[in-house]
C-alpha cells in the first residue's frame, strides 16, 4: 500500500494555495484574492467587488475535494469559492473577504456543507457580513444516505449533491431572482438529493501515512469524504452489484433519505473521488440508469458522471440521487461558464443511443460482381489466371528456403506464412476471383490474403492490394504500364502507412528494384 | 502494491463496450454504432450517415485513454472515435463502419497515433475507404519527446499532443474548409506539438496483476501510455523538480522536438494519467507557466489541464507544448460541443490573476469608533459597565465548580475556557468598548471571546453576539424588551448555525429559559 502514499506536489503545507494557482492559470475567468495562505478564495473576473448586479452564490469549504468548489465558480455557478486547508473549514476572515469580495445589493446566498466547523464559520461570517450590512442568506446540504437520519445532532454530512445544489442556485441568481428566492431553490434542491459513496482505498493527506484500513480485496461503502470510516466493509464485488447495493440505500423507502418513489423522474450523479477512471464511471453509471429504470420505475433525465467532489486521492465513486422538477431541470440545463460543470449534458436525447452499422456504400454491387464470376476468360483474363498460378506455385515451392532466410532474422515463419497465402489464392481464384477484370482480383487477392494470413503481414500485403486496385479500377484495358503505375502505388501506400522507406529492410527494400525494373522496360 | 489492482468494473472482456454505454447515457449528442464487441464507434447523434456537409474528423486507437477519443466526440472536434480493445488498434472493419457512418462528399481526415497497429489498420481502412469512392486522408501524430527520434523506424510515439492536433482539426472541419486544408492544419499542428510523462505507477490491465516496477519511493520518466516502461527511473521528487526536468527535455535544443525558442509563444496541456487527483496536475501547470516564462522565456497563450488522454488507472501527468500562432489559436478557440474538451479555457486573460482582498465595508467608520472611547460615560454606559463587569466577576468566581459541572459530562475545561474569556473581557472594557454604545459593546464583547477562546466555543459565543448586535444596532436608546428580543436572536443564530434544539444539551438548554424568563418579566 506504501505507493499510494506518493504524490506530485511540493511542500504539503503549499498544496492548497498552488493548486490555486494553477487553477487561474488555466482559466482566465477566474481570480483569486491576494490574501495567501490564509485567505484562499476564488472569484470571477468578471466581477467587481461591491457592484455584481445579481444574488453572489458563495460555495467553500476544506480543500482536499477539488475541483470543489473553485472550479465551480463562473457565471450561472458560483461567484466565489472559500477554500480552507485540507480538510479544514475556512477561518471566518477568510469567508468574510469572499462575501465582501463579490457581494453586491442583492445580497449573498451561502452554500455550506453539513459540517460543524463549516456551520459555524460560514455562520459567524455571514452575522458579521449582516452586520456590515450585507443582505445574507444561508443554505445548509447534507445529502448524505449512509448515517441514520436521527444519528446524532450533526445530521447528514454535506457530499456531492452539494455541486447540484450550487448549480441549481447559480442559475437561480444569474436568472436575476431576489435573494429569497435563490436561497429557497437552494433548499428546495437540497432535499431533493441524497448520495452514498463507495471507495477501494482510503485518501492520503498530503506529507502523511497511507491508512491500511481496507484490505486488497475489501471496499469500503457509505463512506465520508475526508477519509471518515464507511457504515460497511465489503469484499470487492464486480461494479453492477456495487451500484445496485448503493441505489437501494439511497432509495430505501424505510428511511425516506429522499422523496423519490416509482413513476418519478431523476437526475444521476455519478462522482469520481479523484483516482478513479472515467472508464470506471462510466461503467458505473451504466449501471445506475439501467438499474433505476428497470428495477424502481425511474426515468433518468439527466446524467453527470466525472470527478467533481473528489477526496484527494481516495479510489472510489459515489452516486447522488435528485428528484427531478422542470424547475430543477431548467436550472441544471442553464447556461454557464464554471470550466468543471460538465459540459455537453444538458438536453434531452433527439436521437436513439445506438444505430445500425451502416452497409458499404457498393456493398450490393460487390455481392453481385462475386455472384457474377467470369465463366468464359478473356485473353487478359486467361493471361492473369495464368500469372497468379505461376506466382503463387513458385511461393509454394520455395516454401522451405523462404522459412530458412527469416530464421537468420526473425523468426522463420515467412515461408509458412506465405504458403498459406498462395494455397488460399489458388483456391480462391477458382472459386469467385473475377479473372477478367484485373482490378477486382487484385482486391480480391488482398481480401484472400488478410484472411489467411492475418497480423501485419496479412494487412500489409492488403494494403498493397487494395493501393493497387484503387490505382487499376477505372482503367478499361490493363496494359504493362498499368502494372508499373498499381506497383508504384502500392509501394507508396506501403510505406505511408508502414512508416519505412528504402533500407530498413522490409518488404519495400524487394519491391522497390522490382517496380524501377517494371517501369524501365 | 496489490490494491493498485482493484478496479470498479464487471466482466475485464466487456470495459470497453460498458464504457462506451455509460459515455452516450451520459452525453446525449452522442451515439454509437450497434455492433458490439467488434464494431466500438461513438459518433454525433447530428450526423447523418452519408449527407454530412462538413470534413469529417475521425480519430481511434486502443481503448484504455478514456476520455480519449469518445468522448472528444461533438460539433467542432471529432465526428467519430473508433476504439479497439483495451492498449489494441482497432480493427480494419470499425474504422470503415466509423468511415461509412460520418463521411459526406467532401470526405474524412483520419488522425492517427503512431503506433504499428494504428497506422496498418486505419491505412487499410483508408484504402477501401476509398476503393469504395469515399474521399480520405490520414494524419499520424508522434509527440513523444522521450526517445530520440532515429531511435527506431517506428518513430515517435503519439501521445497526449494528440488532443491538441484533433481540435484543431476538428475546428478546421467546421470553419468548412475543403478536406487538403483540414488534413494541411492538422499536419502543421502536430509538427508543432512535443509530450512527455512522468508516472507514480504503472497502470493495471483489467483482470490482471499489478506490476511492481515502480518501488515506493520511485517515479519514472518518458513512458509511454500502455505500460512500456519509461527512459529513466528516479526517486520521488518535489513536483517542481519533475517539472523542470520534463520541460529540459521536450525543449532541449540538441534534439528539437518542437520548434520552440526563446520569445515563442506555447500552449501548454498538463494532462492526468488518470488516477491523479486534479490538485496536483494544477500544481504542475502553475510550475510549468511560470518556468516557460522565467527559463525559457516563453510566454503561455493557453493553459489545459486535466485528465484527457489517460493510462488505465495510471498515477502521473504528461506535459505536452504547441507552438502557439493565430490558427492553432484560433482552433483551439474555437466553440466546440465535444463534452470532455476542456471548458473555460478560451481567450486572453482580461484581468489580473489576483486581486486585493476587499477592506471591510465599515473599516474606517469602526477603526474611528473604537478611538473615539467613551470617556464619559451616560447613565445607561454605566449600567452597561456594572453589569459587565458583575457578569464577569461571577464568572471568575465560579470557575471551578464550572470545571467541576463539565467534567461530568465533557473535558473539564469549561470553567477555565469562560474564566479566560471573563478576563479579557474585563480588561478590553477598560481599553476600547464604546460603552455609550450598547450594540457596538456586545459586539466587541464577541471579538474579544472569540480571540481567547478560540474553537468553536470562541466562535458560538461570538455568533450570539453578533446577531445580539444586528438586533440592536439600528435601536437608538436600549431598553429591556430590546435586550429580550437581542437574546431570542442570538438563539435562533445559535441554533441555526450550529444546528442544535432545546433538549440537545448545549448551552440552548440554559439561554432558552433564560429568554423566556426576560421577555416575560
Amino acid at each position: 500500500m506504501a505507493a499510494r502514499g506518493k504524490k506530485l506536489i511540493n511542500d504539503p503545507n503549499d498544496v492548497v494555495t498552488q493548486f490555486i494557482e494553477g487553477l487561474v492559470e488555466t482559466y482566465p475567468g477566474l481570480q483569486y484574492l491576494d490574501g495567501f495562505p490564509e485567505v484562499k478564495v476564488v472569484l470571477r473576473s468578471d466581477v467587481k467587488v461591491g457592484t455584481y448586479d445579481k444574488v453572489a452564490v458563495i460555495c467553500g469549504g476544506g480543500s482536499g475535494h477539488e475541483p470543489a468548489h473553485g472550479g465551480f465558480v463562473g457565471q450561472g455557478m458560483l461567484t466565489a469559492a472559500v477554500s480552507g486547508d485540507i480538510f479544514t473549514s475556512p477561518p471566518v476572515n477568510s469567508i468574510l473577504a469572499a462575501i465582501r469580495a463579490v457581494t453586491g445589493p442583492k445580497g449573498c446566498l451561502l452554500v455550506v456543507t453539513n459540517y460543524t466547523g463549516d456551520r459555524l464559520n460560514f455562520g459567524l461570517a455571514a452575522e458579521e457580513a449582516k452586520s456590515e450590512g450585507y443582505r445574507v442568506k444561508m443554505v445548509i446540504v447534507g445529502d448524505d444516505c449512509a448515517l441514520s437520519q436521527n444519528q446524532d445532532i450533526a445530521g447528514r454530512r454535506g457530499l456531492a449533491g452539494t455541486i447540484l445544489v450550487n448549480k441549481v442556485a447559480g442559475a437561480a441568481a444569474a436568472a436575476g431572482l431576489p435573494l429569497e428566492e435563490v436561497a429557497e431553490q437552494a433548499r428546495h434542491a437540497s432535499e431533493l438529493v441524497g448520495t452514498m459513496g463507495v471507495a477501494l482505498s482510503v485518501c492520503t493527506l498530503p506529507g502523511q501515512g497511507t491508512s491500511d484500513r481496507l484490505g486488497p480485496e475489501q471496499i469500503e461503502l457509505g463512506l465520508g469524504i475526508h477519509g471518515e470510516p464507511g457504515t460497511a466493509v465489503t469484499e470487492l464485488q464486480p461494479v453492477d452489484v456495487v451500484v445496485t447495493r448503493v441505489l437501494k440505500q439511497i432509495l430505501s423507502p424505510e428511511t425516506q433519505y429522499v422523496p423519490i418513489s416509482r413513476g418519478d423522474r431523476v437526475i444521476l450523479l455519478t462522482n469520481g473521488l479523484a483516482a478513479t477512471p472515467i472508464m470506471e464511471l462510466m461503467i458505473a453509471t451504466r449501471k445506475a440508469v439501467h438499474e433505476l429504470q428497470l428495477e424502481y420505475g425511474v426515468a433518468t433525465d439527466r446524467v453527470y458522471t466525472g470527478s467533481l467532489m473528489t477526496s484527494l486521492d481516495m479510489q472510489g465513486f459515489s452516486i447522488s440521487l435528485m428528484k427531478s422538477d422542470t424547475t430543477i431541470l431548467q436550472c441544471l440545463d442553464a447556461f454557464t461558464k464554471a470550466p468543471c460543470w460538465p459540459a455537453g449534458t444538458d438536453g434531452d436525447r433527439q436521437k436513439t443511443a445506438k444505430i445500425a452499422v451502416p452497409a458499404p456504400a457498393s456493398c450490393a454491387m460487390k455481392s453481385d460482381k462475386v455472384l457474377q464470376q467470369s465463366r468464359e476468360l478473356t485473353k487478359q483474363g486467361c493471361i492473369l489466371e495464368a500469372s497468379i498460378e505461376a506466382g503463387a506455385k513458385e511461393i509454394i515451392r520455395i516454401k522451405d528456403s523462404l522459412n530458412e532466410w527469416d530464421s537468420k532474422v526473425g523468426d522463420g515463419d515467412c515461408g509458412t506464412a506465405m504458403y498459406r497465402g498462395a494455397i488460399a489464392i489458388l483456391e480462391d481464384m477458382k472459386k469467385c476471383y473475377p479473372m477478367n477484370d484485373a482490378a477486382e482480383t487484385v482486391n480480391e487477392i488482398g481480401a484472400t490474403v488478410r484472411r489467411v494470413m492475418r497480423g501485419t503481414t496479412g494487412i500489409l500485403y492488403d494494403i498493397l492490394c487494395k493501393a493497387a486496385y484503387a490505382s487499376l479500377k477505372d482503367t478499361k484495358t490493363v496494359e504493362a504500364k498499368h502494372w508499373a503505375n498499381a506497383l508504384q502505388a502500392s509501394i507508396s501506400a506501403i510505406s505511408k502507412y508502414g512508416g519505412a522507406r528504402e533500407g530498413y529492410r522490409t518488404m519495400l527494400d524487394a519491391l522497390i528494384p522490382a517496380s524501377k525494373f517494371l517501369r524501365e522496360t
